[in-house]
């Protein structure tokens, strides 16, 4: 057990990996998690990147899938296609039973960092894991194509369109009331080391730092702040990272993800295979330390681990 | 296939077996179903009397519990449970598929009537299950006890206490304002024979009758309704009627069941065990059809639907 309190902002599976890595690990363990893929489907409350941090934690992942339970079963969306409903968004049985438990709950008047915290606790897990804010937030997307100018839900987006759609805009909806919880304050106060995961830097990252005083609270924190950039040799390992970078006009590199955090992260991490951008990544006031970043290869997740609390 | 138009005024088990000997044996069949037990559990809307008629006629109920459906799998309800959330309304993984498309259009603005003819269509039905009313009622029950005076849902005191409690008073929340749809309304004036189920008269058959102009409708038609006393020997097969009807100073008997629905009903079916007690029903104004009632007893469905629509 390393005694270090670590903080790290979170999307979903890139930074459940890396959590993993941390957890047992380190003295203290928070992840500040993305809230803005939030949905109500069906009449139940979803949070898919908690949901993932959590069963990943739990070793209760799915490891073909890399999201939901192992050994999961379909009744209900078997079910549900009986009917006709929407079944785009797979929901298995067991999921279901988390997904019950926090509608109650929240329909009781808790907050999802309390319900959160119940969870958690419910597998055994040993880090705070913390919504960045209990105030709703949806990630919104306007695609290009047979509906231009149409702006859909991150999850429409993300799940229904498997991602492979144009963007022309992104839009945190609720994000100008959303603020931060005294829980989120306190993890970034207390923290040694902040770490931005290796997520998807514009719809994962992106909608935690737009909430209340996030991004100022990292860039007072600039210089213990290191980031991991999901972009490895001009292309992301999963997800429309890659193509939204280029379709917003950044570079689609390191580079393009350092230049996105410099103003809130102080080093950069970056893989080897991008070794050479380190001086561009530099030159942009940030230190940049290049190191094997593929967690699923093995040893590379410990070594990473290693280095992001040197 | 007979020739006739019935409507049955239904509660849930009960009216689901009778229902099931009418099914496609009369060309028109209307099943006007209680929605008092409706809840909103887990954020889910949950329909068990409507449910349970649907999982009978298509077959699909469970044959040992009487409810929900056949090969059913809890793996929600064990997750829910690990967490230690409300787990005294057993939530089938495969029957939350419906609950999951019921609450879905509910929210996209579809009525319970369009959702309940979507579900009946899915499971190839040949009636039409009405509820009685779009309109939300929720059957509340004032309770003895350690908790004297508190008023709890119908499903509180069903399911989650076992109707062992004493009740003291039943109360119909919402069917002030809440009027039977124009279907319903169609269906009681086209029916050639409106049938009383075997239900619960106190909170499966006072639910419906409570709605709007129900009462009323039907003592209009009152030579053509014809009533299923649910109380045999002074007891009931299943559930708390004989208890409730005892603690609201009713005669717990087929008598006092013909008694409460005398306004309403024509002609009172009882049980050959009961014979003695036609004399006392003829009093009350009715005919009294004497015959075996008890639906699970080989040929009994068969000759008691066959008497019914003589």
């Amino acid at each position: 057990m390393i005694d270090s309190n670590v903080a790290v902002i979170s999307g979903g599976v890139g930074a459940a990996r890396l959590l993993r890595g941390f957890h047992r690990q380190v003295e203290q363990l928070t992840a500040i998690v993305n809230v803005g893929d939030d949905m109500v489907l069906h009449g139940l409350c979803i949070s898919p990147d908690i949901d993932t941090i959590i069963y990943t934690l739990a070793d209760a992942v799915s490891t073909e899938r890399g999201w939901g339970l192992e050994g999961e079963t379909w009744q209900a969306m078997g079910m549900l296609g009986r009917y006709g409903g929407q079944d785009w968004f797979s929901l298995g049985d067991k999921d279901l039973g988390t997904h019950l438990f926090r509608t109650q709950r929240l329909h009781e008047g808790a907050t999802l960092t309390a319900i959160t915290g119940e969870l958690s606790a419910a597998w055994d897990l040993d880090l705070d894991i913390l919504p960045v804010s209990d105030d709703p937030i949806h990630t919104m997307v306007t695609i290009q194509g047979p509906d231009t100018g149409t702006e859909i839900s991150f999850q429409d987006y993300f799940v229904a369109r498997q991602h492979s759609v144009p963007v022309t805009g992104i839009r945190f909806d609720g994000v100008g009331t959303a603020i931060e919880t005294s829980n989120v304050v306190a993890a970034l106060e207390q923290a040694d080391r902040i770490v931005i995961a290796p997520s998807n830097p514009l719809v994962s990252i992106d909608p935690v730092l737009a909430v209340g005083g996030i991004r100022q609270r990292l860039a007072i924190r600039r210089d213990d702040v290191i980031g991991v950039s999901p972009i490895i040799g001009g292309e992301a390992l999963k997800g429309p990272a890659a193509r939204l970078m280029t379709e917003f006009g950044m570079e689609c590199s390191a580079v393009g993800v350092a230049s996105h955090y410099s103003d809130i992260c102080g080093t950069m991490v970056i893989d080897t295979v991008d070794s050479a951008l380190a001086p561009e990544i530099e030159a942009l006031g940030m230190r940049c330390i290049v190191t094997d970043t593929i967690m699923s290869e093995p040893g590379v997740l410990e070594s990473l681990c290693q280095t992001l609390l040197a």
